[in-house]
């Protein structure tokens, strides 16, 4: 057991403060002879990196990561794999404000509740940063995909709902996700999503948001009943991202309200494989994927970081009004976008080599 | 790593198939000296037995839980318990016909592109019979909770939306859960609901719903961040029970309108402990146990069997329609209900035996 | 993690205690597709069984073995396989005694200061008979390395070393070590052997011994370096076992005596692949199988139940004299010789599985 | 489940190449509010360090750990701490030549045959360089003990045997390890030791050796039976250690020739605790301490690089003639003493936070 470990055979253990020398992680299990430097991370970091755009952090961090073992030659070794990512824009003095007081919605009074002694310094431990780590880890376990499954998978994610407003899913495209600073699939939607979210920021406040990460080219047969289902997986690891509220797989919350034969996915056979009609399952059946795209989603709660005053007590006990300044992003769901990403590719690449193990390799054959 | 077995400290595996001779469930990491015997269990399996209405299925169960280990002059020794339970109702010959069929929505096809041998009589081991050991597990659970934190942690769950049809929360009456057969907090609602069921019974058709979990009086600082928050944990736990597609915490899904201040629980002082004026974030925060209710919800898919016919194929390859006949649930949401607690349950009192490892025993003083 | 666990991805759960109603052990993780049922199984245990010769306890069980799970029509599905042995000979009055004296040499005291409760009965949870759990799930692993290895891999034990009389290793024979009832490899000791023996029994008295456990015809490549290597995994597997105190790989402890030179396997070519000129090494190299034989040895304490009073105290605090009556093995180095080798099973079970994961499918083809 | 960790509470995951960038660990779980910074662990690498002495290898590296995380204004929080050091003397040149060279007794065969593709500079992630993360986990292990046990646990470790001579235990002295360069507990076996591995190094060749350690003031109750036995997961441990062969905990081997009034260990009452009269079980009953000292050796296999040429194979199958050139210890078992020391305490940590999860803190209290 480890609190700070996911995955099984796809290990990743991830380390670091907002405000430390560096933070990083370790990546074991990764099967050896897979192309990997340093160049096939970075892009991910990048798409993830704070200051992008005015809707994000200000913070600057250059967000360079460094593999420090486990690859040879331009390949991985079967050992594990160091990445590490420096701090370089830390700017403590922002923070010292807080070092007693417990920002609402934040989790310095649970940390204080739970250790007694934390670095309070821009969230320490529970900071957003530490979502670089597995963007970077990430980076990994789509070269492992690539590697064992070919270009067939393919993993992306969307920003689908900002407060009330939801994309038009008639509109979806992909390809303009690549286009807008929001990561919408819907360019009908980004002037209004811009203008909610400039509102939000001049009035101090933050908002909400959906992100939507779906997996194409999935093989059948990835996840491990009862207790390793790849939508419980799932489900953890996106739930594990902080500010994360809710996650759904297919259908999600709107199933509830569904009759058995408007939820069925009827099949049919083509070219000799089973396929699917329908996805309200978002490709998964009893916990294994069924070789259809894999979808899920997650509801981010608004950013706590806000100008309006909230009351709130500091650790001293005396009763306070918390307001904070400081470099926010006013929409964290937009920056959560790679980080679900992320998630996905590593609980797939787990998974497979969960079904290697059991099942044989390659999984492709089914 | 374990496919079966869910929790770290408080360590439960499960086994056993819809129609073998048994299933059962080994719970390891219980602490010594807490009082245990069948009848701290047998209440909480007779409250998920089927049969108890017209709205879930006929198949008959004694359900009878006999505790074969770890229990030594009714309390527990420390060592691994063995829960099992027999099944005697089994009537494999009403699934002769499912043996090469592939049921939609059902994990028939993807057991078998996995596994390529299964047990197919009753869904085998991917049926919802083997909710039945989580309860079992979930018993042993509440009694170490009740052992180390008092009576003052109380676990109980509730049936809050069925189709289209939720609650109305101001009449929200915990006892009411224990006079109607739909586990509904709200009296007002059971007679629109059993209408619902009634008609979707007779259609063969089958419903979704949503079940809450609330956990009472837990301590703070349960919660180990980052990959085994508190919430994360249970994402996984509720996630993994059959026909669940979406899980949240707190405002859930609901966070993703909010705004900043809208979304924030403010904190004051009373009789030197802190208190939170309302509880959006579902009694966590930062993964972590604030001491406030936890709150999380799932939802249900309808049923998948119907007797609507639903284009399928069989394991030949062949193009046909399936239509389930036999004894189901027109709603897999009303059992639900105790799984659910039952989940809850095991994933606190894993949190509070990680806690006390790392923190000290008792975690109560805070 | 879990106490009463091992193995990872061949993962072998233990539970019961000797004067329960049955002991078990569920194995998860199991390839599905083997063949298996309880005839796999049942010879093992026969090999292990108390009662078999005079100089061993005289306790009559069964031990028949009951599948009750994760088999279906004479294969492994994949899904967890529950085994069940019930305790019939348990004579409790037997014990009554020793329910608050602590024997000598025995876990009496150990389980007391740690639980401080506990099933005395026996020895409870700390009874050999839990060995005949690991016999079992031993049977299941067999059947693993035959389905995915072929017929190359054997497993066998033998005892080496009773007192201060060792084998003459060149006198070794396996065939033998089936018609001894001691296992020893060389006919010509056996008869000493039983004299020691018979002189310790008249004593009242025990004696150590020393177990050899080899593998023949593993694959190479098993082992996960570096803190899942094979010999560190067998080291825990094999000192795991009720009263072994020292494991060695190959040449073990005279390893310390010798010189580079003589501790060295030269490597040659035959028909393509690299073979060994020796096997100081006991077949395994940084953790990881070289392909020659595993050779592993552990050594047994004497019984501690001996019919020699030896000062010990009580519960209450109070010194007192322990000498225990009642139906014990004299040496129970022997009936740790199928033991031996059902932990070699499972941990090459385990492994092979491990190697698949990262490595691919089939391992053979090195 | 991972290849690199050890331990499950207090859990180290080591990471690094002897010729990369750096080595480096992350510990998880240690408690939070412990005091720790760079100076409680560099005595212990020091210690271990390379070049002290004629008989150690003439490798130089600073060895200069440093805190990345986790620890926050001298104190740990309970999250993650990455320790990194960095390979400062790689010298990658020397050992170009055996890029497709398998050195006998050495992984480098080993590593081929399973990962394919390896770092095989320096023996890459198989050499003993890994083992200064041992160490430098191990002084945070120390700190742990300390500060929940107090001063009373005492972890040292010496060496009692190279090549065919042994100490002379009447003569053990704990104050001689720190003043001789061999860790040698007897002054009057030094010399000898001197001279015998003046002539070892003189030929090219080199010597095994059995290293003893030993914790002091250990609290009773540390182990979980069965399979994580406070032995079991000792030998683990030790095995784990490059160039182990064997590891024993108190009378070891010898007991196989011991009768069992020989082996047994009396117990009396002494100020109201329970006191043993001999500790030939080394502190361990039934895989759980007894509060005696706990006593385990390991053997040392004879370095095996030599100067005497050794046939071997290439990459290729050509046969050919290896002899390793280059700066090596010429008794492993010499620097394996701080390492040894560092899994104890490892060890030790790990159970003291496991039995607080299921038995209370503090453990102390018995």
């Amino acid at each position: 057991m480890s609190h700070n470990s996911f995955g099984h055979l796809f290990r990743v253990t991830t380390w670091g403060e907002s405000h430390g020398p560096a933070i990083g992680c370790v990546v074991d299990g990764c099967p050896p002879g897979i192309a990997l430097s340093e160049a096939d991370i970075q892009p991910w970091l990048d798409r993830r990196k704070p200051g992008q755009s005015k809707f994000t952090t200000q913070r600057r961090e250059a967000d360079e990561v460094r593999i420090l073992s486990g690859v040879f030659e331009g390949q991985t070794t079967g050992t594990p794999i160091a990445l590490q990512i420096e701090n370089t824009d830390q700017r403590s003095k922002d923070y010292s404000d807080i070092a007693t007081r417990y920002r609402p919605g934040h989790a310095d009074v649970t940390y204080d509740l739970k250790y007694g002694h934390r670095d309070y310094r821009g969230g320490g431990r529970s900071s957003a940063r530490e979502t670089a780590s597995r963007v970077a880890a990430g980076g990994v376990a789509r070269q492992v995909l690539t590697a064992l499954l070919g270009e067939q998978v393919r993993i992306r994610a969307a920003l689908v709902q900002i407060g009330a407003i939801s994309i038009d899913r008639s509109r979806w495209d992909w390809a303009e996700t690549e286009r807008n600073p929001l990561f919408s699939p819907d360019a009908g939607i980004v002037s209004q999503w811009e203008e909610l979210l400039g509102a939000i920021r001049k009035d101090g406040s933050s908002i909400g948001a959906v992100v939507e990460v779906v997996a194409e080219g999935p093989p059948p047969g990835l996840g491990a009943p009862i207790y390793g289902k790849l939508d419980s997986d799932l489900a953890a690891a996106l739930m594990s991202i902080n500010g994360v509220k809710g996650v759904e797989i297919g259908e999600g919350f709107a199933a509830a309200q569904l009759q058995g034969e408007q939820n069925a996915d009827p099949m049919r056979m083509k070219n000799g494989k089973i396929v699917f009609e329908s996805n309200h399952a978002g490709g998964i059946l009893g916990g294994i994927s069924t070789g259809q795209p894999i979808v899920a989603r997650f509801a981010m709660k608004p950013t706590s970081s806000i100008l309006t005053p909230v009351p709130s007590v500091n650790r001293e006990g005396q009763e306070i009004d918390v307001m904070t300044k400081g470099r926010h992003d006013p929409c964290i769901g937009i920056r959560a976008v790679p980080v679900g990403e992320a998630m996905m590719a590593c609980v797939l690449a787990d998974h497979l080599l969960r079904d290697h193990a059991q099942n044989g390799w390659p999984t492709t054959s089914r």
